[in-house]
């Protein structure tokens, strides 16, 4: 039997095949440190899943409407717009199944075959696959690795720019980079979408993971809440990834077509969820403020175990959950010169198991440097300490 | 701000509309006798919801396998194997939000831009507005109304095979007529689909919705396995229609590339949900039974009812929660020629809201009869008897 020709379009996310080397390494009796997840190995918060609960019981059970319940739709106008300093009202907000469904169901309502979209990459991977998949042109920008943190090369994505443009993916807060913008940055990439008359998604999934700083994001500029959908999602905040709720933000007349979209794929989102999402946004915040301390902690020691490793040179970032660092030197210390060959020795000779630059989109051209990502969401202290022990201890015997 | 031309393409469930005119014909203090809603006012029975309520407590709420948890595809792929008489492991399982992913993921993975897909029309709105917005031609197939009940027009849906199709929607216990094919109808399609080497997909969501005789499925016929996609949902077996929770069953080859659509779409589906529907399958199904013990009472009330209505001819029934009554005497008495105006004074009248074959695609050529849907899912006994009364008060007063 054939397939659809769209399918050999259709990437997928790679970080997958990392974790399954690391369970068959687990499986052969090692200990493994797991810094290859984007998961989160805390629990949601009792409120939240009482919550669920109790919707449950009240017999919350049935269809709902296909853009999401009204009390959901308000709170996450409510909340969204006061930290924006914008204004939403529930027709804002399209209810998803996660945010990841935010990326697909954006590029499907504003690209035309052959249209040509800007996406971050390294980035997740899964914007460059549904540009492709949904009949689009993946252009990719790139980042500058500056003394101050990684910034977007913002001549080089303006030299990208052509008539056939027809959107921007940003990603503040970003992932795999932990990158993020200066004003600067922000206000010079909201000018081009209004120069060039773009419509912007802005994937803003760890907008509330941070460490010190304040958040902020480019729908709150002027002219951009015309032309920006934010990707939301309640998976990192309230360490609810297992639940699959999130939500498209943005202009009326675009969650119109997203709600529509939602009709035709999936209906609506599962009812008691979205009743524990109310409880998420309105209720009690202890949780979801423990989660940001926990993954502080993680994070310092994450870049106090790097820094004993020798040959990586590593940004220490205020927000997401990842660190980025640069192994060039560690690789030739220990002899490599293929990152994939060396993310699989360092798993073999310290048990450290994580994703590298890879998987994390197609290489751009004239790329330099050689990166991994260290994700500390899915790890305690401790093992990060061990983990990364061991990794220094392999590579300082070099 | 622009959108993508494709959207023009993308088709709803237009029956939301007559759930909002019976809610505004409520609110002006009207009682209204709700036979238009597909989902069901019956609760989920209790041990689903206890093993859900069980896998948040024990952490089970982060991200899971794309395709699904490994405990719930081996339930569905014995369970529905030894139903439908044929072997299936879990990788012919991709588990789904619901069953209504299953028909775009299909789509997507098997049909080409122009290539024709034969769908049943009056039928589930979605296959026509998804075959259209992914590129393909909705080519519709048509029902004979005989004195035997509704049956595929199998000469005419022969007809229209040409070299450009690729599959072939089915949907026995159909939505909306609730006609169910013969063995003999059954095995013509499998010979059709053997001999143009068409893709089937069979939508089974009222499989297991049955009062009288047994279900089968197209995939039990010969060389039927290598070629169908079985949708799946735990929505009308179990009243869990607001949880979302379905699959896509199939070939392995055709499977993981559904499941690679997840990671794109939406990445999994919610994972305590999917506990709950392992418990749904293997534990205690008293409360199934229950339900179709409950839907077969209202079958006959609703029988019972529509036949004191003057002009109006039904089939009746024995699976899915549907009836597709001939009411153009009916029609003709109250003085109407057009179905949805018919629809609109029998609200007025009498308070009964309901579908027309209007709600279920676009009319087929040379088509005969006026039909509506009533639904009677979503509303009980004593409401059925009262609206029915109504109604023929109404009508048989003119």
């Amino acid at each position: 039997m054939k397939f659809a020709d769209r399918l050999n379009r259709l990437g997928t996310e790679t970080a997958f095949a990392v974790a399954a080397t690391a369970t068959e390494w687990v499986a052969k009796g090692n200990e493994v440190f797991p810094f290859h997840l984007g998961d989160l190995n805390l629990p949601t918060p009792e409120n939240i899943s009482a919550a669920m609960h109790r919707a449950v019981s009240e017999g919350k059970t049935g269809y709902c409407p296909n853009a999401g319940i009204t009390p959901l739709r308000a709170a996450l106008a409510q909340s969204l717009g006061k930290q924006r300093n914008v204004l939403f009202t529930p027709e804002n907000i399209a209810v998803q199944p996660g945010g990841k469904p935010v990326i697909g169901k954006f590029l499907r309502s504003v690209m035309n075959p052959g249209d040509e979209v800007l996406y971050p990459n390294p980035g997740f991977p899964i914007y460059e696959s549904q540009i492709e998949f949904n009949d689009g042109i993946a252009v990719a920008y790139r980042y500058l690795d500056t003394p101050n943190g990684f910034q977007i090369d913002l001549d080089y994505l303006e030299s990208k720019i052509t008539p056939k443009t027809k959107a921007l993916i940003i990603n503040d807060q970003q992932n795999p980079l932990a990158a993020e913008m200066t004003d600067a940055e922000r206000e010079k990439l909201a000018n081009l979408a209004n120069t060039y008359n773009l419509w912007v998604l802005s994937d803003e999934a760890y907008f509330d993971i941070r460490y010190a700083g304040e958040s902020k994001s480019i729908v709150s500029l002027p002219g951009m809440q015309d032309r920006t959908v934010i990707l939301y999602t309640f998976s990192k905040k309230f360490a609810m990834t297992g639940w699959r709720l999130g939500a498209a933000i943005g202009p009326k007349e675009i969650v119109d077509r997203i709600s529509r979209l939602n009709t035709n794929e999936e209906s609506c989102t599962a009812q008691f969820v979205q009743w524990a999402g109310v409880e998420a946004i309105n209720g009690d915040q202890s949780g979801a403020h423990e989660l940001v301390r926990v993954l502080k902690t993680r994070r310092d020691a994450t870049i106090a175990g790097i820094q004993t490793v020798s040959g990586m040179r590593v940004h220490t970032p205020n927000s997401a959950f990842y660190v980025f660092p640069e192994v060039s030197e560690t690789m030739a210390r220990t002899g490599h010169d293929d990152l994939t060959r060396f993310a699989l020795d360092a798993l073999h000779n310290s048990g450290m198991s994580f994703c590298t630059r890879r998987h994390f989109g197609r290489p751009v051209i004239d790329e330099k440097g050689n990166y991994i990502r260290l994700a500390y969401s899915g790890i305690d202290s401790s093992q990060i300490d061990k983990g990364l022990s061991r990794l220094a201890e392999w590579v300082n015997s070099k």
